[in-house]
């Protein structure tokens, strides 16, 4: 991977001991090091075949707030095996009693104390809080990313493909509420909400705990309780009175939880991963909030269970992570965030080389993209190469940039794009298909870089030969 | 009504003569003064009861390119009724020969020669076309509406529910094409591609043909073959370099016309109304193309058989009319046209009365709503209410001011206000289950006022008592 030296600039800022051991590759399952989740049922293996691989999230495994090419993989794989990613919520700690107490992954990752962090990183910004004083990586990204994983082989150009063969939540480890899980909602500052209230105070956060059937019997959350935010003095001593940096453990006797909300609704649960995609090549960490051409907080909820996903390859060995697992959430994310609950997922990887692309659905594919049993769903953003497009100040330029209109844009010229290269349409047959059979959304105006979606239904070509 | 003097403004401008005789209201069908549709297949009538009625589309019973208030009612039916409304596309034009030839209705309405056209005002611009010497109305509104439908007793703030009840295609009526129908699609000046076009020559407007099933046995519609607009010369001996006044003749004798396009490609078919709507209230006479908050434009293809849409009423008797019959269109109606082909539509016309609304889910409507079997799904618009919010110009400055960004936040404050009136949610409820649960669309972003929509499962609600 060609990491020594590189990756000194990412690991001498933080604290990070790249787990090694605990990860075990060939024909066996690598169980969690520390015993986060103690019931995975898991393929065995058949030897000399694929192999699968288990990577539990730790403080030795995640990422916090950033992509960086200069990771080292926690483990290397061959296309054709599966590969099981813990991954957890950044916002567990708004409910620490529920979504961190009792899971030991969970409580390496989010331990802070006077002295230390269990991951000390947490976004993309300098690690001595020069700029805004919130905390190492100044929360410039926020999603506890779980990986890099390599792919054997891998190079700039090809493309990798993620089948996502299982979504699970991760059953909540405290005894006091066995066979549930949780998520948090933050209706958080960046939220296209935020500066619109009607009522008042003016402007308020709040987070919405939501719970969720961990058994799977139950497809639907429900509210638990709200609270407003009120200013959290984080272990450090830093005061965060807007939610400015992530995994401050919020001190719930300085809040008012408001029990009984949402009183029999019924929220359809669509587990999907909010973040997941490849090390960008542009810089040499990344803020994990906006998404980019090799994909990352792409935040559409279809990236679920059967979904596959295509990412082109930036750099040698790919570097797949997954992050911001949601149990639920609306094209949009209106108000700054999903239903965030730490789920486990479990993908098998592909690799296409790039010589093998010509002439198939992935011939020049430079955005993540998104194949259901049903559809194809192509990913626009307002910006589809900010880090290469916006220049120098690209990370901080991007977010005030954004619109819908710019996405929107991006996703026809994506979609025109696919439907001439990999239908051999002409661009007057694109064009008119696309405005009588393609339907845009808007993926999500929360993320810095807004994304609408273009979905294309498979069977308009069921008619081909 | 209190049209005496008023609907002067209208009428003296045009060549109108509002069909009498040749709708019969209590009790019996009326049939199509001209014979437009031969095999309509309706319920009996049950007298005493509710009736139905039967709107054909003529020369004496459309309005060309705009919403009038002054418009004489073609019919006035009671709270409960049936009306069945046959519908014709602005775009037959494309290909007379599929479109319009040996159709009565289509016939009279399409009339032009040297020395006068069936409907003579097309848009809501100067009869005399001193503007841009398109020709009457300057093509300023461009759909040919059937209607105003009145309702008895309709009232500014009533609801006037309108229950879709079939929607069927307008069977081709020239012999050569027997069994089948047919639809335009124009790629077109207005379109959000046409100043960012890959192949030559830019710009261009492209209009495809496309054939539907006439029979309905068949549930997509396939491309028969596509021209470039070339310079129109129009009867009156205008010349339209680009599409700019609607149901110009194509002389297909001046265009190449491309078969065996799009081959095997099946258009799945989403028959439903562009414009269906009531009388707007701000202004006499409303050009047919922003929509609007009494509706109008709206141009969402969920809006067909078997949902029903409500529709704030902003003058007395309501006014119902429809137009812009679509056969398919996708979410943003991304070239400028759907696949816009004549239908007909049978609708039950429910009127709520103001004082009944209280506590219902139609409590403070105050925008076209509409209700399938398992959403909601509520419309908003860059300018809500664009008539009374931009002015006196405002129907020219529309078309200037609109983007995605402005319809996403009416559409989020339209959906929160929902939330909280008709479900009883706080603002921090609702908006938290926005953000989880609602997903917001594109709706269209080529009608001046753009528009997104956002959609609501009604089982999120199944849970209540």
């Amino acid at each position: 991977m060609g990491d020594t030296g590189q990756r000194a600039a990412v690991e001498d800022a933080g604290r990070r001991d790249f787990l090694k051991g605990a990860l075990l590759a060939g024909g066996t399952v690598a169980t969690a090091a520390l015993g986060a989740t103690s019931a995975l049922s898991q393929p065995g293996p058949v030897p000399g075949t694929t192999n699968h691989y288990h990577v539990p999230a730790t403080d030795k495994t995640v990422h916090w707030g950033y992509f960086s090419k200069l990771l080292k993989p926690l483990v290397e794989v061959n296309s054709g095996d599966f590969v099981t990613i813990e991954t957890l919520t950044h916002h567990a700690n708004d409910d620490a009693e529920r979504m961190v107490k009792g899971d030991p992954g969970a409580e390496s990752v989010y331990y802070w104390d006077k002295q230390r962090k269990g991951v000390d990183r947490r976004g993309a910004g300098p690690m001595q809080p020069t700029l805004f004083g919130r905390g190492a990586g100044e929360g410039l990204g926020v999603h506890i990313c779980t990986g890099p994983v390599a792919v054997r082989g891998a190079a700039p150009g090809d493309i990798l493909e993620v089948r996502i063969i299982d979504v699970k939540p991760r059953p909540c480890a405290n005894p006091q509420y066995k066979g549930r899980a949780f998520g948090s909602n933050a209706a958080a500052w960046w939220g296209f909400h935020y500066k619109d209230l009607l009522t008042d105070p003016k402007p308020r956060e709040v987070i919405t705990i939501y719970e969720i059937d961990a058994t799977g019997e139950r497809n639907w959350a429900k509210g638990v309780y709200n609270f407003q935010w009120t200013p959290q003095t984080d272990p450090f001593g830093v005061v965060h009175k807007i939610i400015d940096y992530p995994g401050v453990p919020v001190d719930h006797a300085t809040v008012k939880e408001n029990h009984g909300i949402l009183k029999n609704v019924r929220i359809p649960v669509r587990p999907h991963f909010g973040v997941m995609g490849l090390a960008p090549s542009e810089a040499d960490i990344v803020d994990s909030i906006p998404p980019h051409w090799v994909g990352g907080n792409i935040d559409d909820w279809r990236i679920g269970k059967g979904a596959t996903m295509y990412y082109p390859v930036a750099v040698p060995g790919a570097l797949l992570s997954a992050g911001d697992p949601h149990a639920a959430q609306g094209d949009s994310e209106l108000c700054g965030t999903a239903i965030e609950c730490s789920l486990t997922g479990t993908f098998q990887l592909v690799l296409h080389k790039k010589d093998t692309l010509a002439g198939s659905a992935l011939s020049g594919l430079e955005y993540p993209l998104l194949e259901t049993q049903d559809e194809w769903v192509l990913h626009g953003f307002s910006y589809p190469k900010y880090l290469a497009e916006l220049g120098p100040q690209a990370q901080s330029d991007i977010y005030s940039k954004s619109s819908v209109d710019l996405a929107l844009r991006d996703a026809f010229r994506k979609m025109r794009h696919f439907l001439m290269t990999t239908r051999g349409l002409s661009e007057d047959e694109a064009v008119s298909l696309m405005s009588i059979a393609v339907d845009f959304g808007v993926t999500q105006v929360v993320d810095g870089n807004w994304g609408v979606h273009a979905i294309i239904k498979k069977n308009l070509f069921a008619g081909t030969p």
